[in-house]
């Protein structure tokens, strides 16, 4: 069973998330332990502070390494045997992607660390393992950034999708995005199903599919054709796309 | 005020993001007007449902386009003034980045449609403005990427951060990494702060902050530097520090 531990100033947060969907039915069905700290009860200061003015000057205000520190020694106390991986949440990590998922899934006990505020005392990142950011964009907290490596991380388990093929089949596993799909009614608001996928002629219906999720790659994430190992149908049918797109 | 509503088959999965932090704050300030509703209620089917089988075949289920229509035509009638921006939460959509955070929090309603299971069926997307993805990552549903979205959107409104420079300073909004902090106490663990943070002088603290910012950023993220229009100081101490971090 995978231990994940996340410190935290705002516990409450991981309420509704954690709890829902499949990350809280993998946590009842003991596939996974989640704990939630708030590293100010780790603070030795008598009014739990947690956060200081940075040397040298600068707004906001930075967090201080003694709570953190003695949180994580906690952990170590209660957890002696578990390989941890320590990931701190941080604009200046390494941008979160599948690769990094995929080898999060692998281990045995996550910790993630959530700042909030302007910063870390640097001191901090000597504490961890990983350095981790969620995107190029600024967010308040590390909070929803733990949350989703949290949750890209626990669909990979093994058991927690019902359908073992999901997690392989979807965007960003194979390569290409996936294809226009279309479910009941045939036509709604005038806005008509494609008749190949109505006809039941699975090759073609297999064609079909391949040839427009090469499409809607190549027209929406041309960066992500450019790393693939394609077939030579694949080729065919990027070569096709290109002069269908490009022909007016 | 600005408006966002999110449409969800979790809502509780709301609650504690939304609830605390400066999201809240916002919300409690009056900022900011959050709705979240369950796109189930607005199904026509007497058994709720939400989803059914692709058309051609294909692992796993879709959303079908009914519900959220309806869901959507309810919120347009409750708010005929707004101009809205509808957002639809892919993985195949743009990747999500400050800029458009920046774009989000100059519009007056946001909608976001937070997807779950294995797709949309098509015609979901000509419903939409945008489709947008949180980065090259596969997540169980659209939810945590709305919060994302929704936190580093909300945190540009004007008034919602207590200091007003904060958020221009952040990592990624400046093109440069934030270089090392430091808070007390100045030796921790055996760690000690820079000498140069610690003497007063604002002159040679400005040019050592400046330059580590340039450090980090070169050492974590180059790709960053080659967008940034730098001035000759900066110029300098990037020479610098590549001479000194390749010198041995």
């Amino acid at each position: 069973m995978m231990k994940i531990d996340v410190l935290t100033l705002f516990p409450r947060m991981f309420e509704g998330p954690l709890g829902e969907s499949i990350i809280g039915k993998a946590v009842d069905r003991n596939l996974l332990e989640i704990n939630v700290s708030n590293f100010r009860d780790h603070s030795d200061n008598k009014h739990q502070t947690v956060d200081d003015y940075p040397y040298g000057g600068g707004a906001g205000m930075l967090l201080k390494v003694q709570p953190i520190f003695d949180n994580l020694e906690k952990i170590r106390e209660q957890n002696p045997e578990t390989k941890k991986r320590i990931i701190l949440l941080d604009p200046a990590g390494k941008p979160f992607n599948q690769t990094m998922a995929e080898e999060f899934s692998q281990e045995e006990h996550l910790v993630f660390i959530c700042g909030h505020y302007e910063g870390y005392d640097e001191r901090i990142r000597s504490l961890v393992t990983d350095e981790v950011s969620l995107g190029d964009y600024v967010l308040t907290g590390g909070e929803l950034g733990a949350m989703v490596m949290i949750d890209a991380t626990v669909r990979l388990l093994p058991d927690v999708l019902g359908n073992n093929t999901s997690a392989e089949t979807d965007s960003h596993s194979t390569g290409l995005l996936e294809q226009p799909q279309y479910t009941r009614p045939a036509v709604f608001n005038d806005m008509a199903v494609p008749e190949v996928l109505t006809n039941g002629n699975h090759k073609l219906i297999a064609e079909w599919q391949l040839k427009e999720s090469i499409r809607r790659t190549y027209l929406r994430r041309p960066d992500m054709l450019e790393k693939l190992e394609m077939t030579a149908e694949m080729e065919r049918f990027l070569q096709e796309v290109i002069e269908e797109e490009t022909a007016d």
